[in-house]
């Protein structure tokens, strides 16, 4: 188990890596939210605060002084056990607190959580301490996600920092795994974090398949839309089909095509769409058309847990078959972290892997991560699988 | 496999059948559509109509006429692969064709039907056959769902029947029925019908669980009723929380609370809600916050395979924790009849069982029926699962 | 005034006129509701029906038996003083009660009626006696319009008569009628018939214009669509320009364009469009913006009820460039009757005139018609007005 | 006629206070747009900048060098003639440019400004200088007005300037202003700058009626509150009582009920209720209920022009009940700036008066503002007028 000191470390060091991510960006990019699913920087960086504020230094710290309790009310993000909130859809119309407000809070908060960690802290205190502090790892995540969004649905299309690179590009050329079909473990055997959803450790009868080395790139992906896959509704599920008719989706997130050239957004700017990158900000709708069309499937998150360390992963969120659901056993925390995963089992499905913007050390083979099908502002993937035996030029 | 002349004989008492289902209505009550996932009887009479004339009669049966080229656009419910269609939610808002058109629809096809099937019908055409007959018996479990919510939801709650009798009732008490870990066989063996969904037969390994010999009565769920289980969102997939609090809903469907009493709309109008009736029209978010609420849990949908042979069941659909996905090797047949299931394999929960509104012989064990989780116009109900070791006095 | 015994003959042979209309519907016509501010049929005879009950029968007729309690419920159009009611849109979700018993109801209100009508009325029931037969008539409009949207909007296109003939031609042509400058007396004298918004007669100054002797003709509105108009904002009030992009409007209501012919749907089913007929089924923005184009513009009530006895009028109800406001000194009657118009005066245009489905006697010159800007289902039409000194071929 | 001397004073004084008015600002205010029909306040310094680079400096000022190819695409209003822009909606989601370069972008066009004001501007570009002027002006409202809703829709309900007084209170008592029956001239008479919609001057017939000397106060208001005046829907247009019901609204905008005591949101924070001010922030829906519950009514606008100058005015923007409309020979000025109010003359009341936050020098008494009936984000106010022959102590 982690010792506190260990936890103190990596307390102030996610603090700081979360006010890093922000440095490059102007004062007015904290404020905004252009949709609904994404949050203003400054949200991001007053809720991961709050969680700290209300899970461990209001129950634990003597005399904490709270900065201030209308924060409680913009900064919960949906536990309801927790009180009242501003609704989600309002985030982006709050310009206070100010940023600076926010971080004024931040230090606050990070002063007084020093000397609780100073302190010797009852195991579930502790507890919640490793949570608030992956919580804060996965607000990382949506940070970098949701900056990007905010900046590539500007019209000036502009750059978070022109020296970076969007991860994942294939290097060679794909080969297929094949599985036998077997009982395996699945989950997490607890001998570090691990969230409540990747519990218990448990087993199941995985059947033969073949799973793709790589992802899919750019370039395969290119090919389904110009043999008309948006145009053909055989591919899709049948609200996936109404997705993509409703909304005119004709390419992934951040794809434009100019002048009949492919260019693509990164953080970086508007750039060339490099036909070897892994395709990245698809939906899961159009994962599994892809698949489809290319006599294939997407596979199970067990298929890909069985699998996971024959391939390179790690480049992109990669969608999967699987519903989320429970794990067989599965029991919900006591108390409000008890709202962490448990709630959202329905209606999403699992995504395995990780990204480049996943923080450093907050990947594992059994990290459950888990989005609507329609969603495509995280950096999704695709990777094949099939039941059928294929040697590895049948793609 | 079964015989064209036992087919003849299954079709014939198929389409009298959907007829007889409506002999009570008013003419008026063929007609409207007060929700969108609701359709007109009209339309579901057409509408299986139209399936034997585009699946067979104009492919197998030369110089078939077709009675109304215009009736296709009419009819056709979700198959993208064979044009253009009245959107669902106008279905309501069409008076013609006159119901009196739709019946004598049915007797020219009906007719056609038996002058093809007298013919030597090759394979395919003989398992289209066989997938119409029972299309249409899914239709006469949706007639009968849709006539109650077109009388239910009429401010004068007029009855279909006054003899109608809601099916299911508790009698004595419920046991736990104790399934050990094992390895166990799922889906269709393929030596009767079975839709695509429910193929290939395959192997799942199943843990340890016990499950109830009976289906969650009104009585017992008026006390999560009133022990406030719908104010209390601690029980609630957030999804589902959302919809009690958008929807306003305090109860199952078709229940009313007047002057201090509960009742319930059945078929054969407004009755006092009796406590040992199974209770039905829950959503599978009411189902889950229940079972949560009693500390206990929905059957996968494998689990209530393995044991649906030990206890009695067919008195209402049983909502599962499984999410509708296809088995592990599942196969999209060709052609049109590829849209029947697996375009629907996204965000909806999988019931297992059948109800009062089933047709007769059109339930099986490995049946896979699936709704969105907020519907609840179907007969659903509750069947308890856990993981704990339970005697039989301990629910 | 109109003696009692007047009345009693125009009630009877409206009550009868109001069922003739409905007599070419098959019964299912009657029950559908396509588009929220159509009305199914048998709503119409019920409504018109339960006015008569609820403000004459209940209060004067001693014994009176209310045919069934539930039916002002249903009944019920938007008095807020007379209880709860069945929100508009859901009128098209009724099956009951069946149009059969909607006649059982009329005639039972009847027969009371005639009762009551055959005793000494005091003067206050006289005066809601006559509102109720013009209520009725006014009803008889919308009956016929919206049938031939129930009709003209189901895919089928059915004819309701082959005979009918829609009203209104040019022969000959136009001629500009100038009127100078004055003081003129606008309003309802009171020496018959008049609803309370015609009320008072009272004095308006009109300046200097001229309006066109004749309406508006297909032809003269193909022009207008041929030269770019529904292509070109700068014709169209913003409002009106975003309903065109909106909902994609490219012509009048009830035309379309079959390979390359315009026709338009009229109550004996789709004709080749009739270049001399006068344009029915526009929109205020498209009044609006012809007249725009035309660089002209519509007239006001005030100065169509200035000049309407030198032109020919009755043909189309013709929109004009007056907000429905309450005259100088107007005064809502006391009772529910007072929300018969007061509380609609704001938001829509006043039409002038009457059309091919105003019942026979019910038009005068002063007669204020109204609806919102983007309504086209009442056969509207254009009348052009202009500042200008014209002479007659300039238009 | 203003000379370009005189003109261009205006101009850098109109711009200063623009800026002014955003000086207590923090710089994330600038940013957001809590509802559409508010704008961010860096977009109304962008948009009336834009307005000056597009109508003057690129006709007009050669060698003009725009200041950035974009901006016209993000602070384009609603000129359909000046091609593509930023959807209203989305004003509030750009967090670029940023305010700094908003700043920049005002300074680069002030200079240019000041060149072209230095040449002999031709009379159309005399006449667009005016007019942007004044558009700036009426902008500098909207920029007061939007703050309040920013700030006043924020939970923290922080306080623009602590100092700040909200205009106007009763002080005496209120008396009734008779006018008899005459022949007025109404509109702008062309000697100094006026807006299209105030032309031409003309001659209007009105009514002997009488007004009130004095604005209707809190004190008054709060009657209407307490005597049920939101819950009666006898006072109400159909379409305001909707708005009462599907908004809940109990109170004028900026109105809490805290603990049973009233208080009301100005720019100088939270503060308690003074009886005595003006009501301010309420819709035409509201005014107009409470003249009805009074048994009065709304003055016209011409009944306010013709006693304009027997009362005080100024301290509120007064609701009318005229409709906007064109006055009898109404011309559409060429090009771009017909777009100005035109357009907009449907369903929407005047305002007549003028209020705080009009720019100096900015109000007259010909002066036709204009918004939609449920809008109260303006300092609205209300006037009562009647028909009735009053004394000073029958209000």
């Amino acid at each position: 188990m982690t010792t506190t000191l260990d936890l103190t470390a990596l307390f102030t060091e996610t603090r700081a890596r979360s006010e890093s991510i922000c440095l490059p960006l102007e004062l007015e990019d904290y404020v905004v939210q252009p949709v609904d699913f994404v949050s203003p920087p400054k949200w991001h960086l007053g809720h991961t605060t709050w969680f700290f504020e209300e899970m461990l230094l209001k129950p634990y710290l003597p005399d904490y002084r709270v900065f201030d309790s209308q924060y409680g009310y913009v900064f919960n993000s949906y536990y309801e056990s927790l009180g009242a909130r501003v609704v989600r859809t309002d985030r982006g119309n709050l310009s206070r607190p100010s940023v600076n407000d926010v971080y004024r809070y931040r230090h606050h908060v990070d002063e007084a959580m020093l000397a609780l960690m100073a302190t010797d802290l009852p195991a579930t205190a502790h507890e919640l301490l490793e949570i608030g502090i992956h919580h804060e790892k996965q607000h990382q995540e949506l940070l970098l996600t949701d900056i990007k969004f905010i900046l590539g649905n500007n019209p000036l299309l502009p750059a978070l920092d022109t020296d970076w690179k969007e991860d994942g590009k294939l290097v060679g050329s794909a080969s297929w795994i094949r599985f036998r079909e077997s009982v395996i473990t699945i989950g997490h055997n607890g001998n570090s974090f691990g969230y409540d959803n990747e519990f218990p450790e448990h087993k199941q009868l995985v059947p033969s398949f073949q799973i793709s080395s790589e992802l899919v790139t750019n370039g395969e992906y290119l090919e389904f839309i110009q043999a008309g896959g948006y145009q053909d509704p055989q591919y899709w599920h049948a609200e996936g089909w109404d997705w993509v008719k409703t909304q005119n989706i004709t390419a992934p997130l951040y794809w434009q095509n100019v002048d009949d050239t492919w260019k693509r957004y990164t953080l970086a700017g508007l750039e060339y769409l490099q036909p070897d990158d892994y395709v990245a900000h698809v939906s899961f709708y159009e994962a599994f058309a892809y698949a489809q069309w290319r006599g294939m499937r997407l596979p199970t998150e067990f298929e890909w847990e069985a699998t996971q360390d024959q391939f390179d992963w790690g480049h992109r969120w990669e969608w999967t078959s699987s519903a989320y659901m429970p794990y067989p056993g599965y029991k919900k925390p006591k108390g409000a972290v008890g709202e962490y995963n448990g709630k959202f089992m329905v209606n999403q499905q699992v995504l395995r892997g990780s990204s480049i913007a996943t923080p450093p050390a907050h990947a594992r083979p059994t990290y459950r991560n888990f989005f609507h099908a329609p969603l495509r502002w995280q950096f999704t993937g695709i990777r094949l699988a099939t039941d059928h035996n294929l040697t590895d030029d049948q793609e």
